[in-house]
C-alpha cells in the first residue's frame, strides 16, 4: 500500500493554505468555455488505418474514402405507378368527356428489357418499377384510364413529358460522390451503397481508448471484497462510453498509486491507444502522480488542470506526443460529465469524422423544474435529474446526492446546466435536460 | 416472370375507377393515429428466451429479471475528501480564531482496514477513498487545517456528523432492487453493476425481424444488373434500422412476385422471427398477393391496409397467431418513414422493455423553414430536410424529391412532418425537425 500521505504532508508543511489551493487548481481555475477552446485547438486528426469491410458490417463506422457511383441509378428510367406507357403528346388535352384513346400493344414484363417499342397512339401497360419502353416518355396512372377493351384503353388526364417515372439516374448519375469521406454510416446510407453495386468499402479504424484505473483500494468487480476495499466501476462504464460513440476501449486494468507503476502503464499504453483516459486519483497525492507521468512521458504534457464545473472540477488534460490523455476525478459521476464534454467530442475528431452539424446537436427536451436548486457563480453545474409527466407537462426532479455515488446516475434520465453565473434555479424554470 | 397485368386487368374490367380506389384504399384509409391505436391495442410482449451475458456484452440488451444488490454499496463508511478523520463533536465551535487542536495518532491506509481507533481529542490522516476508523464519523478538509507538527493539527472549521464521507450502503443498500427487468442496459448501469460485484446477468434474446424482398425486377446488391433490373436497396436500410433500434435482422432474401412462394417465404420466416417485415410490392398486383398471404397464414390477418401518411401511405399491418407482419410499399423513403412510424415502437415492445418516459421522447431540433412547403389536409406529410446555420439560426431545408429515390433520404438530415389538417408550411415557420 502507497502513502499517499508522503505528498499530502509535503505540500501541507512547505505551504500556506491560500497557496496551496491556487497549486491544486482549486481557486483559480479555468471556465469550461476556455478549456475546450483549448483542447480543441490542440487536437487534430491524424490519419487512421484503413479496413475494408462488407457494407453488411459497416453501421456507424467512418468511411475514409469518397464514395463514387459506378453507374446510374437507376440504369433505366422507370414506372412510379401502375398504369400504361405512353407518348405524352398523345394524352395532351385528354378529358373524362374527351378522352384519348390509345391501341394497347403489349405489356411490360418486371425485371426486362421491354421488347415492344410505343408508337404514336400506342401505349403499353406497365406496373410500378417497370422499364420505360422505347418511345414512352410518360406513365398514365391507372385510375385515369378506362379499358375499353383488351386492345384499346381511354385515357382521361393528360401527362407531361416524364410524369409518373424516375429518370435513368435521377437517384443518382455514374461518377457523381454519392457518400463523402468522413461520414459516418446510417441505415440508409448502407441502403445507397447497394443500389449502386458497392458490397465493401474502406473505413477508418475505430480510435482505441486505453481506459486506466488507479487507486489502492480499488479491485476488479469479480474480487471478493476485503474491508477498505471497493470495485472498480468507473472503467465499466467508460467502456460502454467509448462503445457507444465510435471507439474501441481497450481495458488496461487497475494500478496502484505509485509513480513508476502509473509511467510504465499510460507509457505502453500509448504503444498501443490513441486516447489514454486514467480514472481515480482526485486526492491530492494521486492527482500529483497523475500529472507528474504526463508532464514527463511526452511534450507538451499537460494543458490545463482543473475546470470550473461540477462535477468534475480536477479533471486533468493533457496532450502527449500529439495523443491526447485525460486524468478523470474518480467519482462515477464526474466521469460521466467529463466523458460528455471533453472526451467524446475529442474521440469524434479522432474517429476522422466529418464535424457535421448535426452531430452538434444534442438530444434535449424542455422541461419544467421541480424543485428549487442552488449554485455557486463561477462554475457550471451539471444535475443529474429525472423525467415525470404531470397533466401533460414534463417535469425535471434533481437527484441530489453526492457526486461518488453512481446509483445517482442510473436513477437519472439525463442532465440539466446551471450556468457559470447563475446562483441557482427556481421551481417552475424552464429548463433544456440533455437525455443520457 | 409473372405478369402483374393479370391482376391488373381482372380489377380494371370488373370494377370502375372509383370503387376500384375504394377497394385498393385509397380514398378511404385509416389516419396515422387510428391506425397506431388499433396496432398498439394488437401488439403484446410475450416472453422471450433468456441468456445470462457477461455484463462487459451487455450494452443495449434489455434485463429479464430484477437486479438485487447482494451487498451494500460502499460495504464502509468512505471519505471524500483528503483531510483528518475526526469525531465531529471535537471539531465544534472551531474557528481560524480557536482553533481545535487533536493529536495525530496515524493514518489510514488506503484498501485496508484502519488498525487505529480514534479516540476523543485525537484524529487520523486520511485520503479519498480511505476507510473510516473506529471513533471517527467525520472528515475534516485538508483546507481546513494547519499542520503545526507531525503529532498535532489545528481544524479551523467545524464539521457536522458525516461530513465529508459516504456512509456504508448509501450508493445502494444490500437486498436492495438496484436495476429493473424490462430496463435497457446503459454504461452506467453496467457500472452499477461491477461496483455490487455483479459480472453476469440475465437478458432477453433480441426480438428476430424477417426481412422479405418482394419483386421480380430486384437483384442482390452484389449481382451484375441486366436491363429493367434494379439492385435490393430496402432490405439493407432494414437491416441497419432493426440493429440500431434492439432487433436481430434475418435476411430472407428477395421473392418473385408469386403467391405460392410469397406465402412460403412468410409461413418459413414466422417460424424462426418474431415479426415478418415484406417490402416492395406497392403495385395493385402485389400488394394483392402481400394481402392474401397475410389473412390466408393465421388469424387475424390484415388489422388495416392503408393509412394517411406520405411517404407510406399504402402500408399493410397485420397480425399473424400473434406476430406482427408489415407489408411495406417499395420506395426507400416510404419504408424509412414506416419503419420509424409502426415497426419501431413494436419491435421495443417485444424488445420486453418497459414503457418510460424518456424512450417516447424523440430527437428533435427546432429550426425554422427555408421554404414554403404545400401539403394536402387529410393526410401527414414526412417531409426529407437538411439543416444549416445561417447566423447563428438554424435552418431546415425540404428536399423535395420522389420517395422512390433514396438519395434524399442520404441527404437529409432528419424530418419534419406536416400535420393532418394543415394544407402547407410557410418559409420562415418554426418546425420541429426529428433527426435522423
Amino acid at each position: 500500500m502507497t502513502k499517499r500521505w508522503t505528498l499530502l504532508t509535503q505540500f501541507s508543511i512547505t505551504t500556506n493554505t491560500q497557496t496551496m489551493k491556487d497549486m491544486l487548481g482549486r481557486e483559480d481555475v479555468l471556465t469550461l468555455e476556455n478549456a475546450k477552446e483549448l483542447l480543441f485547438k490542440s487536437v487534430h486528426f491524424k490519419l487512421l488505418p484503413e479496413v475494408e469491410i462488407e457494407i453488411n458490417n459497416s453501421l456507424n463506422k467512418v468511411l475514409s474514402r469518397d464514395i463514387i457511383s459506378p453507374e446510374d441509378l437507376p440504369d433505366f428510367t422507370r414506372s412510379t405507378m401502375d398504369g400504361f406507357a405512353v407518348n405524352s403528346s398523345d394524352t395532351f388535352g385528354a378529358t373524362e368527356g374527351l378522352p384519348a384513346y390509345l391501341n394497347i400493344t403489349g405489356e411490360v414484363l418486371m425485371g426486362k428489357q421491354p421488347a415492344l417499342e410505343v408508337k404514336k397512339g400506342e401505349t403499353a401497360k406497365i406496373a410500378t418499377g417497370g422499364m420505360l419502353p422505347i418511345g414512352a416518355d410518360a406513365v398514365v396512372m391507372l385510375e385515369h384510364t378506362n379499358l375499353v377493351s383488351e386492345k384499346l384503353v381511354e385515357v382521361l388526364k393528360p401527362v407531361s413529358p416524364g410524369e409518373n417515372t424516375i429518370q435513368k439516374g435521377e437517384d443518382c448519375k455514374i461518377n457523381e460522390v454519392v457518400l463523402n469521406k468522413g461520414q459516418r454510416i446510417r441505415p440508409q446510407d448502407i441502403g445507397v451503397l447497394a443500389g449502386i453495386g458497392i458490397t465493401k468499402i474502406w473505413t477508418y479504424e475505430k480510435p482505441k481508448v486505453a481506459l486506466i484505473t488507479t487507486g489502492d483500494e480499488i479491485v476488479p468487480a469479480s474480487h471478493p471484497l476485503m474491508p477498505g476495499q471497493v470495485r472498480d466501476i468507473n472503467s465499466h462504464t467508460l467502456s460502454g462510453l467509448v462503445e457507444i460513440h465510435g471507439g474501441s476501449a481497450i481495458e488496461k486494468g487497475i494500478f496502484p498509486d505509485r509513480y513508476d507503476v502509473l509511467h510504465k502503464a499510460v507509457e505502453d499504453s500509448f504503444k498501443e491507444a490513441d486516447i489514454v483516459v486514467i480514472t481515480g486519483g482526485s486526492s491530492v497525492g494521486t492527482k500529483d502522480i497523475t500529472a507528474k507521468v504526463i508532464n514527463n512521458i511526452g511534450k507538451p504534457g499537460i494543458l490545463f488542470h482543473g475546470v470550473s464545473i461540477k462535477p468534475g472540477k480536477p479533471i486533468i488534460v493533457g496532450i502527449v506526443n500529439e495523443k491526447p490523455v485525460f486524468g478523470l476525478p474518480g467519482h462515477p459521476a464526474a466521469v460521466i460529465v467529463c466523458f460528455e464534454v471533453f472526451v467524446k467530442p475529442v474521440l469524434r475528431i479522432l474517429s476522422g469524422e466529418t464535424e457535421k452539424l448535426h452531430h452538434r446537436l444534442k438530444k434535449t427536451v424542455k422541461a419544467k423544474l421541480s424543485k428549487n436548486i442552488s449554485s455557486s457563480a463561477g462554475r457550471e453545474d451539471y444535475i443529474r435529474v429525472f423525467l415525470e409527466e404531470k397533466n401533460g407537462e414534463l417535469w425535471a426532479t434533481p437527484i441530489l446526492g453526492k457526486s461518488g455515488l453512481i446509483t445517482t446516475i442510473v436513477k437519472a434520465d439525463g442532465t440539466i446546466v446551471i450556468p457559470l453565473r447563475k446562483t441557482g434555479l427556481e421551481q417552475g424554470t424552464e429548463v433544456e435536460m440533455e437525455l443520457f
